[in-house]
């Protein structure tokens, strides 16, 4: 498949509120928006460094597939996101390739793009998300 | 501090041979070096995806830090490298808002990069490295 760039990065965080500073102040980065994904039962923050989105990852409630991760693995990096120019056309070929497809069809992310996720079984344990270039590229 | 993009992610695998066909034939990326970092007792092998690179990272004692993270925490994002264009100043800024240093000055890492980390402790536990950009860019 053909990547183009690294769309963003998704890190689990117990808190926002609690990284911000740290994103904000040291690192020099400006939070442009913080949205909730009620079907993901998360509350997102955005970041942007060069190409790539930082997604902090906040659950919103103790069953989010993000406490879980947090509760198993501590926070830290939870997905990586390529950005490819067609979710549909990279799910056909990973599957083709015997790569195990958690969505075997793009669906809604948060800003509105297409995504869709391999499971980390096929990628070396590192979850990974497809999605469609954002409009602002 | 002034951030231009994600140099790399560093990414722990017990293998670097086992991933080469997920991230070659599924993800199209092409290894173009793999070397070795006998102070740090891994094999790296590089990949490159827009303005970022993949950095694999495979233990090559039990000893290595990289063999001890796969122990307690399984394969996947070890670190996150972000280009600065100065470390040293990037550093002084970090230590000046409370920032806790892994590296105070910094060394000289693979790909014969400067590069210093953060402790996880100050950076919501992800391991994060500052480094000059590479002068391919």
């Amino acid at each position: 498949m053909e990547l183009t760039h690294i769309e963003h990065l998704g890190i689990a965080v117990k808190s926002i509120e609690a990284n911000l500073p740290y994103y904000e102040k040291v690192l020099g980065l400006k939070c442009y928006n913080i949205e909730v994904v009620a079907d993901q039962k998360v509350r997102t923050a955005f970041f942007k460094v060069g190409q790539t989105k930082i997604e902090l990852l906040e659950p919103t409630s103790e069953d989010s597939t993000i406490a879980k991760f947090i509760e198993k693995k501590g926070e830290g990096v939870h997905h990586i996101a390529f950005a490819v120019p067609d979710v549909q056309a990279a799910l056909d070929e990973a599957a083709e390739l015997g790569v195990n497809l958690i969505d075997k069809a793009p669906r809604k992310g948060a800003e509105g793009l297409e995504i869709a996720f391999l499971h980390p079984k096929s990628t070396g344990s590192v979850l990974t998300e497809l999605c469609m270039e954002g409009k602002d590229k």
